[in-house]
């Protein structure tokens, strides 16, 4: 039967700076007495890696500029906070009370540029969390640490929460991909009756990133790592930034 | 452990107008020797419910009026069709060559407001799919049908592909929902640390959508069936249109 397997990886250690994410991951997989196995899609809260990569920012360090004091007058924000958001951002998208959605350097459009309080330890409540660096390379490396200690090839999505347009409620979302398409183009596939499909590309590392959603949850009970087994896919090694629609393509506004 | 199963059900037959679709669904899942459990959500494709509604709609019949024949010459489509797309339309969200991005009746903003010809029957080309007329009450009437026939309370998401402003590739979304919060409202939980969670309304529904999606798929395989086992969801009476954000709560634009 054709069947998907959502596995929440139990026992995953708070990660802390300079934490062998991979390594742990892997521990954990094996202590749960869980395997991987070929074709597996391991998805990844973008939060544990950032932890690992270090990508905490103390707001105490950070003196605002003039456009961070001006938008942080307009949302009502912390200018120290929005400056941080600004240093992240190619560009300000959406500015109000209490709002501010950004184009991140990455070139994918959310709120505050993925700059979270939460999940940050209260004993420095000072502290931000930044996006990964580079999302794509770490799933690479992840990726490739698995391959070279199990000999198991994975797909690896790392993954955020983000908002949309024109639908409420936050969805998983890819910021990372290796090791499989991000966008699986299916345009000319012929659908149950032969017509020759159109606008058929789906975006396959998001809907991976949604599903592993469900079971990372977002509160207490978070678990940062879903095994997603039994996933058919094709073969092709895709990034993240494959899913990012530019403003000159964007036909919805 | 903590998992979710999604169970591609096999043998849901070619659906025409007038069928008892839940009923042909409880075969399907019999007759591969599945049972459904309580707290199963059903996710099933949009178009097998708008075959059984028969939502067809032949282009022969169609007189196109003067705003159809005006955005058909702006967007180089058939004014046969632009005029379905129209009546099933508030408003004209974005109009090019190729692209017609409306908001749908229901409310959502989507492409060609969901009227579909690729899987019709190729035996009268002119025919085209419209949504359900309703597809919270479709799923309602799928969830009453099953609790009566099996004494087995489900959850029933009803799921279409939508494109995305930002982003690229199709993902599923749910259109119809029925047994389960849309949307999961998690503000005021606490975080790993004690913080109390800002934001986090989880698109429940959707992310249901898109890990059903997986296997799914859109093309000559597709199963339209897909039975989410294992989810954690609080109790509650969702509907899709709980998902839809309005043009003031459009923050992203």
């Amino acid at each position: 039967m054709n069947q998907i397997t959502l596995i929440a990886v139990p026992g995953v250690p708070h990660i802390r700076p300079g934490d062998a994410l991979a390594q742990l991951l892997l521990q954990a997989v094996a202590a749960a007495g869980l395997a991987l196995q070929p074709g597996d899609v391991l998805a990844i809260a973008q939060k544990v890696v950032s932890k690992a990569e270090g990508r905490f920012v103390c707001l105490a360090d950070i003196r605002p500029g003039p456009e961070a004091e001006r938008v942080a007058a307009a949302t009502g924000k912390d200018p120290r906070l929005v400056e941080v958001i600004l240093r992240e951002s190619q560009e300000i998208s959406r500015l109000r009370q209490g709002v501010l959605i950004v184009r991140h350097r990455l070139g994918f459009v959310s709120a505050n540029a993925g700059v979270d309080r939460s999940n940050v330890p209260q004993t420095d409540d000072e502290r931000v969390l930044l996006l990964p660096v580079d999302p794509d390379a770490s799933a690479v490396a992840i990726r490739e640490y698995i391959l070279r200690e199990t000999g198991v090839a994975v797909g690896v999505v790392i993954t955020d929460s983000h908002g949309r347009p024109f639908r409420l409620g936050t969805v998983g979302v890819a910021l990372g991909v290796a090791g499989l398409p991000a966008l699986w183009d299916r345009r000319g596939e012929p659908d149950l009756y032969g017509y020759t499909l159109q606008h058929t590309e789906v975006g396959l590392a998001d809907e991976v990133a949604a599903a592993a959603g469900l079971l990372m949850g977002q509160a207490a009970e978070g678990t940062p790592v879903v095994i997603v087994r039994g996933l058919q896919f094709p073969a092709g090694e895709g990034r993240a930034a494959d899913l990012i629609r530019s403003q000159a393509l964007d036909l919805y506004r």
